[in-house]
């Protein structure tokens, strides 16, 4: 219908829309070109009036273009209204509750989504101490109970570990450290001391020099921290640690955290433990 | 088919899998009675290869029922080999992508997913820099540059500060400091003296006083910390707080972490900042 305006798009939801932002920004981002103006209804019919989400819809339909919407909505009177508006709706939930339906033999639960409700207390708790766990051996600074963590993620300053550590814990219920590799740790030939002990449990980052420079350069802008030799020096002797201590590793530089602990779940069988749930 | 079996249920996935699982979960869901054995495939086609997937759908055939995969892939490979399996498949992105495709009158990208992919190095900062704000301020640690918070969550020990706040820096970019309520706090009429200037931006959290005995008896069992007389005495100073301070509050005894942040979000207007685009 257009190209270079921008279009509308609404994520509705009963819930906290968190399941329709995600697979609709997936979705949308098969749109490199289009620009859309994106607007999130989460708890329709509790917390925000239906009415709300009707009088939203009609005042962005334009005569070139209505609405996009998003919708993960088990109410029928919810879908009905949506479904009375000018809005193009995609369905994420209807389609493939029937698939389910047939498949299963068992018809779907009428409560609305419960996916992101509280779940039990022993996966809360999980949750809870993995994030106190991320927090506390946060850059190396505790050695307390490193030999419980599920993983350690080593990596000279500014590779990503942090935002990993706290995805890896918030998602995953993991018990995840992350310790700095600094110039002092090199001199040797293998891990630094602390995490040495549990090298079957690290894994590396590594970024490239250039990368590296422009992200530390933020921090700390035209430092020898940034300076694009001291970056080049201490990825090379991190890789080459890496490679000697056999412990596998990964480049951030073209990654996202998302893409980074899909890769460490993976190639450290984490999703093989016990308190693997995922809660996306 | 069947009910007290269990079925296999595969997440395959062209990236991280991250959209396959959030969704497919969201799904099932919707069936408490059944059981089901989760699997995750992500990267198909460059870090796993197109015949893992094959062989792990191959194995979980059985006389009885075929595996349920839901599936996010572009590769229409990939897509044939699932497809010529016995699995039963629900395909998460074709079907809407046909139908984005006719509304947007543009065909989307052929190159695999890339939502979950880098993104520019500018939102990549803003991520990071809000982790590291929030692992600063966690639990009243610091007060520096606190009026730069765009929220700061109050709450008595125990009531879900900090995963709530590390779920909406990690996934939001929104800088949140956590701040207790002590017993300390409580003789004065006002929040405590390091948030007050900022009341405008407080959030309170409150639970139910059984809920938050139970927790804080995961940490310390039978101590007066976890009794429930305790226990009620602050969860009821805290809320009177709350009111003669109008501080908006929500109770976590019933909401995950998702659900409290999607209240946030919603109620601080939060959505509205500029670095809003969410990175679920």
């Amino acid at each position: 219908m257009l190209s270079a305006a921008t279009r509308a798009v609404f994520f509705v939801s009963d819930s906290t829309g968190i399941t329709a932002e995600t697979l609709g920004n997936a979705l949308l981002a098969n749109f490199p070109a289009a620009h859309f103006d994106r607007h999130t209804i989460p708890f329709v019919g509790t917390v925000t009036p239906v009415s709300t989400v009707a009088a939203a819809l009609q005042s962005a339909t334009t005569p070139e273009a209505a609405p996009i919407v998003f919708a993960t909505v088990k109410n029928a009177g919810i879908r009905a209204v949506i479904a009375g508006s000018a809005a193009v709706v995609i369905d994420l939930l209807a389609g493939h509750l029937t698939e389910l339906e047939a498949e299963l033999d068992t018809p779907a639960e009428q409560r609305s989504g419960q996916y992101h409700g509280l779940g039990d207390l022993e996966r809360y708790f999980a949750r809870m101490r993995a994030v106190e766990f991320a927090i506390e051996h946060d850059d190396g600074q505790s050695g307390r109970a490193l030999d419980t963590a599920d993983v350690i993620i080593v990596a000279p300053s500014r590779c990503g570990k942090t935002p990993t550590t706290m995805y890896l814990a918030l998602h995953y219920g993991l018990l995840v450290a992350n310790y700095p590799l600094t110039d002092d740790d090199f001199p040797t030939d293998g891990l630094p001391r602390i995490v040495a002990p549990h090298a079957d449990r690290c894994f590396g980052l590594t970024t490239t020099a250039l990368r590296l420079s422009q992200v530390r350069h933020e921090r700390r802008p035209n430092s020898t921290y940034s300076s694009l030799a001291q970056c080049t020096l201490e990825i090379r002797r991190a890789e080459d640690l890496y490679r000697r201590t056999r412990v596998p590793f990964l480049s951030s530089a073209t990654r996202s955290v998302e893409e980074m602990s899909a890769v460490i779940l993976q190639s450290m069988k984490l999703r093989d433990r016990p308190h693997e749930r995922p809660t996306p």
